[in-house]
């Protein structure tokens, strides 16, 4: 629970039964600080909430179920007029409430099913509504997302972070849907830098299916009023903390995936060299398939990193999967292949590329490619 | 049949008692033209042939079930070791033997197997062989692919072309396994330029799982001899539609390729760009299963478009698949769809992508992804 934020999350009738509309209310204007999706197809709420005149809100309404992507200028209609019914709903500005929207691209909002659930999300706002919400604003998620912190400064403050996953998951610079509320008092402008810094490291070091959304959006909500800036190193820390947290449970969530395998490239020139090596790899549909059959098939990294565009010595790479190494000179260790399959057989795998080019490095953590995946997204929209 | 030439296609032992040893003889020595991987890791034979100081050859190996790649200064010695002994069953110069391999990543080759199998295959030379070759070397190939084109100068040339597919295919500038044979009487020098521009338009335009091999190999055997100038047109348009034929029989033949998908973006400003969004939408994994499911799920499409790193104007964009049109000006536009996913159950799919921006555009080819590419990958070493 935070101190002046209240959380619902209802099942409007956008999906059948399931919570399917969240809503949070802020006591108090919260300043939002947001970085959206890289995609050149942007979802309407991302469009919306950038064209807003202020950095604060009162209110926070999400759905899943439809992205409200690829809607044209009646998706940002379709916004604004929710706002407005919403703002008269929670007696605040039409202007101070932002949006985010989750699930199929393509499709107008039911704006009418909303609208009629507005005012039964507004009565079930609640301090301990956080997952009610986390689970309204899920899709092919598994499990609700919630990571939370505390530290302290003048008096103890809070963070909690919403998110959800868990396919067309390759953040750049920004990401799927991550909400971050804090009571702690900062203005955007302080901590900007900081945020994107975090999210750099947070959800940008983790892929699923190597697709950019069109709606990733990563929103922290901070209080206003007196800072208290004595514990501004505290606040990252805590933050990055939430921020990390999430962004594992989204890979762990990862749709179909059985694994999650921690790439580490090192030994490079350049960190760029470093990365664009582990995404490569992390994005390598042969890899990914390798590790769902608990295959210790190096030769596909290797073929994957030689296909990276940046320059690689394969005489000088050496593969170490689970503390074994598969390969040294960029060729073969006699290794036994029964226990490799066993040590693979694992949740949490270990993967290090060592380029042994210089002292650069970059880790990225990437899920396995099942028949689940397929199964999925074959008919995720029926 | 080509006069000259002699194939054969035998079980050496590599894989058990497949066919998986390829032999192809030049009564007289033939011109080479060939383009190889742009890997950065690439295979010994690769390397090898390279090295050699003629375009010229009497013979060609070729091994399945082993690639050859990632071992080393070892790997090429192998393949100077069976040259070495193969030109002296064949009473030819050893540097006069080219090779190629393909199979499991960070193997060395079992040269005491191959070795005792050359008089076999030397036995085993028919000029009609050409079959039994093509067999040998398969992978995870379910058929395999032979085109042959025949045009008249002075007399009648035939060209007769080989491939094989069926994973790792994303080919930029080179392509999978290509063997390409003609008694058409040509330098390399004069055919190199139109070559590569084939291979450009051909085997560069399909795509299976971007994945771009250590092996990738096209090579083009032409008779060395008095010139025929006067037919060139004829052999290029022979050549290009052998190379067309082969790219599509191995798209076709994907692994675990259900349909597959031609993508034709048009309305660019530059080819360029129209040439990325066809790429970024050919190896989109959410595009990719919805085709396997037959679900016109355009959004995904638009998605990949937007994530192709090149200018696009989602609020222009047309979708239209089998003739129907899914999408117009970035938004949907209403349709059936159950007509859609009968539309969508067939082998091969026309999709375009009119971005209203230009003039210029990009084909490609590419397959769905569907539970037995998993299948395939998930177990392909045991």
């Amino acid at each position: 629970m935070i101190p002046g934020i209240r959380f619902a999350g209802i099942a409007s009738g956008i999906k059948n039964a399931a919570l399917d509309l969240g809503l949070v209310f802020f006591d108090e204007p919260s300043y939002v600080t947001a970085v959206y999706t890289k995609n050149k197809v942007k979802s309407a709420h991302i469009l919306y909430n950038k064209k807003l005149r202020s950095n604060q809100a009162r209110a926070l309404l999400v759905n899943s179920g439809c992205a409200n992507a690829c809607t044209g200028p009646e998706g940002i209609k379709d916004l604004k007029g929710l706002s407005e019914q919403l703002s008269s709903h929670l007696k605040v500005a039409d202007d101070e409430i932002v949006f985010a929207s989750t699930g199929v691209i393509g499709r107008r909002l039911p704006t009418e099913t909303i609208a009629k659930a507005l005012p039964a999300a507004v009565k079930d706002l609640r301090k301990n509504g956080v997952e009610s919400f986390s689970r309204a604003i899920m899709t092919t998620d598994t499990y609700p997302k919630i990571a939370r912190a505390s530290f302290k400064g003048k008096k103890e403050y809070n963070i909690v972070g919403v998110a959800k996953g868990a396919g067309m998951i390759n953040p750049l610079l920004a990401t799927m849907l991550v909400f971050i509320f804090s009571d702690y008092p900062v203005s955007p402008e302080k901590i900007r830098r900081k945020f994107l810094q975090g999210a750099k490291e947070s959800f940008e070091r983790i892929t699923v299916d190597g697709e950019c959304s069109t709606n990733d959006s990563v929103m922290l909500f901070t209080r206003q009023g007196t800072e208290d800036p004595g514990c501004i190193d505290a606040f990252y820390d805590a933050l990055f903390s939430v921020m990390k947290e999430l962004a594992m449970m989204i890979v762990r969530d990862g749709e179909g995936a059985t694994r999650v395998i921690h790439i580490t490239v090192k030994g490079a020139q350049k960190k760029d060299i470093a990365e664009k090596i582990a995404r490569r790899i992390a994005i390598s549909p042969l890899t990914k398939t390798a590790f769902f059959g608990c295959d210790p098939n190096w030769g596909r990294i290797i073929a994957a990193a030689g296909d990276a565009n940046v320059p690689v010595q394969p005489a000088k790479v050496e593969i170490i999967l689970q503390g074994e190494v598969l390969a040294r000179d960029g060729m073969e260790v006699p290794f036994d292949e029964d226990k490799l399959k066993k040590l693979m057989n694992k949740k949490e795998l270990e993967l290090i590329v060592n380029l042994h080019d210089g002292k650069a490095s970059y880790d990225i953590y990437t899920t396995d490619l099942t028949f689940d995946y397929v199964k999925i997204n074959a008919s995720y929209r029926s």
